[in-house]
């Protein structure tokens, strides 16, 4: 099933081209008074919820996915997780370009860990992205996301896929310059998202995917998952032996080489096999 | 005012060494169902609650502090940001020690930028610190915390004051590595947080407040907020220069010199003048 967020947070399943409104299953959940959950409840709902939005879908009214402006399809992670430099080939290219890529920024996955991106930098795909300091080197990063479906610390490998919600796909935008990952990356709307969550058991084996972005027209990313240097259920594992993993938290899986930069005006057009390929716009801050 | 959350989430005022429960004023506040909102409701509408929570204290039954369990006062940060070495005398500390302190780590503050820690690893102070790598080195880090109140971006330093909720004691518990800051520091638990919230009208001004830290009464950490590099308002502008800042949103103001490390067993005692004095204990994975 995929599932989305709509217009004005309206809830949405998505089949043949048509975002079916099922908003009012959101109505049957429970509401909450602070203090909220530290996770998103509507994922953490989802097992139980698949029966009642699938039938809430056969009988909603239907709108074209081009009349719809797509938010989030996760309006609550607790956190943004996300793999630096996990792609062997993007690895090279960060070491022949040190004046791009600061040294420090510049080690293997392992040793460095994962890097956090504010939760509040995340927008939709028809959101866009607003550059936010267009004198310096902002760069486009296609990325398969992970959305966590089940709570769970040292999580191992062989059970890493149990704990995945769905998937969908995301652009980590990226200012260039000495800052640490987690600031430059964290800028309001460089955590681009959708434009809708593609539940596990519909995407299957997430070990083969074909990832790719153009700017303008022009190809400048194009990889498969099969080359990441930590697949998705060894990036669950490692998350997890640091921190606990709540349903709702993205985990984004790293790019593949070919980053460049973006200016304002242009028109990416980002593709992840079996989710979706969508056109993200950027503009002035 | 004294403002926390304890035992199984109720909520409290704290006067005089007693903490009176004030839980029912949560019942007064709306509902909300998914898509929940992405800032803490309770600290975004303080500015109009601090009446009827005064009131309510008035009549409410008390408990001696003693007698409570403290959970972090801010149910639900958006975003934990913190300060890499921000006092001048800790840099020096860093400086002096490559083995410890990553070389890659040691920049300055306006240079790295600030770092994010997962809203996954508060805890209160009741709960204490759980080690994660036991075999690692593993530091304390007393720090002063800032609750922001309400939302801004490209705040100015002449204003930022206004964005402030309330001031609390914070450890920013920290492993010792070459890992980015957002993966070493954002361990369950290793973001310590209270034991309450002191309201920005009742705390007064940040700029030279006394902070200090013991391990099993040997004192390691003492300093004054006089010293920081960048000081509150400069740390508020500088943050939200990248992205909004929201109500609830932490700021990890920072940790002066005395860093060292801590083992199971240890008890800290860590104080922040105009909040409170509090033991924390650090306890085995």
């Amino acid at each position: 099933m995929k599932i989305c967020y709509f217009d004005d947070s309206r809830l949405g399943v998505v089949e043949n081209g048509v975002v079916k409104d099922i908003t009012d299953v959101l109505y049957g959940m429970p509401a909450y008074r602070p203090p909220l959950p530290r996770f998103d409840p509507l994922i953490a709902a989802l097992p139980k919820l698949l029966t009642t939005m699938r039938e809430a879908a056969a009988t909603a009214t239907g709108r074209a996915i081009e009349d719809v402006k797509f938010l989030s399809p996760v309006a609550n992670p607790g956190k943004v997780v996300a793999a630096p430099v996990n792609y062997l080939a993007h690895l090279d290219e960060t070491i022949a370009d040190p004046k791009t890529f600061s040294r420090a920024h510049v080690i293997r996955i392992q040793e460095s860990g994962l890097f956090l991106k504010a939760t509040s930098s995340i927008v939709g795909v028809s959101d866009g992205v607003a550059l936010r300091f267009p004198d310096r080197r902002n760069d486009h990063e296609i990325e398969l996301v992970v959305v966590i479906g089940k709570s769970g610390s040292d999580i191992t490998e062989a059970g890493a896929l149990e704990h995945v919600a769905g998937y969908t796909l995301g652009l980590d935008m990226t200012l260039r310059g000495p800052e640490e990952r987690s600031f430059r990356k964290s800028i309001d709307s460089y955590t681009v998202l959708g434009p809708w969550l593609v539940t596990a058991d519909e995407f299957g084996d997430p070990s083969d995917i074909g990832i790719s972005l153009a700017v303008n027209g022009e190809v400048r990313q194009k990889a498969r998952t099969k080359d990441l240097i930590l697949s998705v259920p060894q990036l669950i594992a490692f998350a997890s032996s640091f921190y606990t993993l709540e349903p709702g938290d993205i985990l984004m899986t790293g790019t593949p080489e070919g980053v460049g930069p973006v200016h304002a005006g242009d028109v990416l057009r980002a593709s992840v096999e079996r989710v979706a390929t969508v056109e993200v716009t950027i503009r002035s801050p």
